[in-house]
C-alpha cells in the first residue's frame, strides 16, 4: 500500500491521463494511491475520471480517484504533481497563430530557429508560463515536499523557469528519447544490444553515444543511407525518424537528434511547405506544416470524440481499447515507483545542469540526459563522449538563448524585448509589423492578463 | 636607449602609421627604436617610408626606420609587431559585397546582427584571418617573445583565434572606447572627475561604470535625452555617439554602447536607408548606409592623395601638418612604452577572459575590458559593477555565436557552416540562394586560396 497522492493537472487530455492511469494501475508497488484528477473542463474531467474508474475496476487495480476543478485543491497534500495542462487548449494557440499569420509570421510569432513544433510556444503563452510558476508557488504551501513532475510544454522554459523561481523540486518530461528506438528498429538491430546516450535540452537532444554489441553504430547509419534512405516514405507526419531533414542535420552535425530534435533545426527545412515536403516527406511536409498540422488536429478531436463514447457507454470493455499487458511509453509513472520504491530506473529527464552534467551549460539551465533513479533521487549519468562542439555552438547554444529571451520577456513584463526578439525573426521587414502584430496579439481576449503584465514598461 | 624593433606591418596604411611613428617620436622613452615598416605596395611603402624619417627627423627624435615587403624579413627580431595590414584592400571589400548585393545582401553577406560595420567581415575574409594566423606562426620562429598588437580587423574574430592556434602573446588593439571622452564632452563634464569602465568584445562594448564626482552620473544622460537630444544633428557620419539609435539601445539595455558599438545594433537600426536616418541622423544615416560608407570612402582616398603629394614634396614642413605636442589616441605605442618602461599607464585591450573576466564568458574567447600595464604585464581590472544580464544574454552572447560561428567555418573549411550561417540572415529566402551567393564570392579571382580551402567537405 503506497499511500501515495498523486494529483494530475489538466486530467482533461484524456488519452494522456488514461495513459497515466493505465500505468499506474500496472505497477504493484503503487497500488493503494489516490489519484486527483483536475481540470476546469467539467465535461473532460467526467469523462476522463469516469474511463479511470472503470478502466481501474476492470483491472482490479487499487486506486482511488477524485476530481477536482481548483487546482489548490487538488494538489493539496499531493506526494506528485503531474502538470499537463495547456492552458486556454489547442484554441488560444490557433489565434495567436492567426494574429500572426495576418502580419506575415507564418505558422505564428512563436516558430523560431530550433523552436518550429507548433505547440511549443514560448512568446506569446504569458498564460501557459504564468500557470507554471502558480503551480509551483501553490505547491510551496500545500504540498512543499511533493515533487512536480512537468509534463507541459515548453518544457525547456517552463522547467527553467520554475528551478529559478521556486523551491519546489522540478523534473520535466517529455518521450522524445524514444525515437531512439524507432532508430534501431529501421536499422534492423536487437534493442538489447544498443548502447546509447541522448543529451541537450528537450526537444533538442542529439545521440551523443551509439554501439551496437560495444561496437560504434553509427556506420550502420551510414549504410542504411547510402542503401535504403531513397526508399524511405514516411507512413504519417510524425513519421520522421527517418526523413531527409534528420539524414542532414546528422551530416552537418555529426550526430542524430533525436524525438522532437527533427522538427527543430534551422530555416533550412522549413521556408515554406515545399521545402517541408523535401526534408520531411510528401505529402504532408512534416507535422509542422499546415497539412501535417491539420492532420494532428484532426486525430486529436477523434480521440476526443472516442474518449466521450467510451465514457457514456459503460457496457464497453476498456481492457479491449487500452490493453493490461502494455504500458505506455510515458515516464511518469515509473518515475515515481523508482523513487518510491527504489529499482535503479534509467530514464532522460530534464533537470538543473547542476554540477555541469553537460559541460558549457551554465548550471541554472535545465538540460535533457538520461538518469538513474532509486530512492535517494537523480543520479545523472556522465555524458560520454561529450556532445560534438558544432552541436553546442551551432545548435544547442542558440536554442538556450531563445530560451533566455524568452524568459527574459517573461520575467521583465518589458514588451520591448518581444519586440526585440522579433525584430532577429526573418520574417520581420520593419519595427512596424513587430509593433503592431505584438500589439494585436496582445490585444486577444484571452490575453487579457498577458497585456496588463506588458504594459508598464513600454515606453516605445 | 630602447633599443626595441617594432615591426609595423601593412604600413602602407598611411595616416594610421604616420600616428604610431608620431607618438613614437613623442616617446622620450622608446628613443632609439627601430620600426620595420613593411607593406606589399611599393609606393605607399615608399610615401610612408619617406614621411616617417622627414617627421622624426625635423623632430630631432632617435629613430630608426627600414622598409621591408617581406612580412617574415620584417619580423626577424622584432620585440613587437603590429599587424594592421587589411589583405586585398578595400577593393577585395568592394567586390565581396557586390557580389552579396546581387543575391540579395544588401551591404555584403557579411552584415550580420551585432556586427554591421562594413569593413569588419568574418565570413568572406579568408584571406585576413589566415594572414593573421600566418603573421602569428611567422613570429613562432622568428621573434617568439615579441607581442603582436592585433590593430586589423576583425580584432574580436582574429584575437580569439590567433590566442586559439599560436603560442604568441597576442593583444587586440581599438580606440572605440574614446567614445567615453565624447559623451563626457557632450554632457560638459570635466574627464578629470569621471570614473568609468567599459566592457566586452571588440565593437561591442559598454559603459559599465559610470560615475561623476563620484555619484553615478547616468541621470545626466537621462537629462541630457530630456533636454538636449531633440536637438541634436550629427556633423558626419562618425558622429553617432549621442545618436537615437544609442538612447534607443541605452533605454533597452540599461547601458550606453560605446565607440563602434554604437554601430553594431540589431536589424532595427538597419533595415534600409530609411531607417538608417531615424536612428544614426540625416543625410547620410550614420557610416554603415551606402551615403556614409561613400563619405568614408573619399576620405580615405583624400588622404592617401594627401600622404602622397607631401611625400613627394620634401620642402613641406611636416610639423604644420602633424603637430609636435599632440599625440594620436591610438594606444599602440603608450602600450608599448609602458610595458617597456612600466608606467602603470591604463589601457582598454582585448585579451584572452582569462580568469574569466567578465563571469559568464569562456576563458578562450578574447573580450575588451579595461587593464593596467606595467613591466610585469597586463593586469586587467576587475569589471565592477558587473555587465546587466540583458546586455549579456541579448547582446553579447549572440555576438559571441556569430564569432564561434565565423572560426567554425574558417577552422573546418566546411562550406557547409557559411551556408547555415546564411540561412540564419534574415535576407535568405532559399537555400538556393545561399549556395548560389556563396560558390560566387568563392569563384572570385581574389578568394581562390578560400575557394580551395572551403573545397573538400561541401557535400551538398
Amino acid at each position: 500500500m503506497s499511500g501515495l497522492k498523486i494529483s494530475i493537472i489538466g486530467a482533461g487530455s484524456a488519452v494522456f491521463s488514461l495513459r497515466l492511469v493505465g500505468d499506474l494501475c500496472k505497477t504493484k508497488g503503487l497500488s493503494g494511491s489516490s489519484v486527483s484528477l483536475m481540470d476546469i473542463n467539467k465535461k473532460r474531467l467526467n469523462a476522463v475520471h469516469n474511463l479511470a474508474e472503470r478502466y481501474a475496476s476492470e483491472l482490479g487495480a487499487n486506486l482511488k480517484f477524485e476530481k477536482a476543478t481548483d487546482m489548490k485543491r487538488s494538489i493539496e497534500g499531493a506526494d506528485f504533481v503531474i502538470n499537463t495542462a495547456l492552458v486556454g487548449g489547442h484554441e488560444q494557440l490557433a489565434a495567436t497563430r492567426k494574429a500572426g499569420e495576418k502580419h506575415g509570421y507564418k505558422g505564428g510569432i512563436d516558430r523560431q530557429e530550433f523552436n518550429m513544433v507548433l505547440d511549443y510556444p514560448t512568446l506569446s503563452n504569458y498564460n501557459q508560463l504564468k500557470y507554471f510558476l502558480d503551480v509551483a508557488h501553490s505547491m510551496e504551501r500545500r504540498c512543499p515536499n511533493a515533487w512536480l513532475l512537468q509534463a507541459a510544454n515548453p518544457v525547456f522554459e517552463g522547467t527553467t523557469l520554475i528551478s529559478r523561481h521556486s523551491s519546489i523540486k522540478v523534473v520535466g518530461f517529455c518521450h522524445g528519447h524514444s525515437g531512439v528506438k524507432t532508430i534501431v528498429k529501421s536499422l534492423g538491430l536487437d534493442m538489447k544490444e544498443v548502447n546509447w546516450q541522448v543529451a541537450g535540452f528537450n526537444h533538442n537532444i542529439w545521440l551523443t553515444r551509439f554501439l551496437y554489441k560495444d561496437k560504434d553504430a553509427y556506420p550502420l547509419i551510414d549504410q542504411w543511407i547510402e542503401k535504403e534512405s531513397m526508399k524511405w516514405k514516411p507512413k504519417n507526419p510524425l513519421d520522421d525518424h527517418m526523413s531527409p531533414a534528420v539524414i542532414d542535420m546528422y551530416q552537418f552535425y555529426g550526430r542524430i537528434p533525436i524525438g522532437d530534435s527533427v522538427r527543430n533545426g534551422s530555416w533550412k527545412y522549413h521556408f515554406n511547405l515545399e521545402t517541408k515536403k523535401k526534408w520531411y516527406g510528401e505529402p504532408w511536409g512534416g507535422m509542422d506544416s499546415e497539412l501535417g498540422w491539420a492532420w494532428w488536429q484532426e486525430r486529436l478531436r477523434t480521440s476526443m470524440d472516442k474518449t466521450f463514447s467510451l465514457a457514456s457507454d459503460e457496457s464497453i470493455s476498456l481492457l479491449k481499447e487500452f490493453p493490461p499487458d502494455v504500458k505506455s511509453r510515458e515516464q511518469h509513472i515509473p518515475f515515481i515507483d523508482a523513487l518510491f520504491n527504489g529499482d535503479q530506473e534509467r530514464f532522460v529527464l530534464n533537470i538543473p545542469n547542476k554540477k555541469s552534467i553537460i559541460a558549457g551549460i551554465p548550471e541554472d539551465v535545465v538540460v535533457e540526459v538520461p538518469v538513474i533513479v532509486d530512492k535517494e533521487g537523480i543520479h545523472p549519468e556522465e555524458i560520454n563522449p561529450p556532445i560534438p562542439k558544432r552541436i553546442m555552438s551551432m545548435y544547442l547554444a542558440p536554442r538556450m538563448l531563445r530560451m533566455e529571451w524568452a524568459l527574459e520577456a517573461f520575467v521583465s513584463g518589458d514588451r520591448r524585448v518581444l519586440q526585440e526578439i522579433l525584430i532577429r525573426d526573418p520574417r520581420t521587414k520593419s519595427f512596424e509589423q513587430v509593433k503592431t502584430v505584438i500589439d494585436e496579439i496582445l490585444a486577444l481576449p484571452v490575453n487579457k492578463e498577458m497585456e496588463k503584465h506588458y504594459k508598464n514598461k513600454n515606453n516605445i
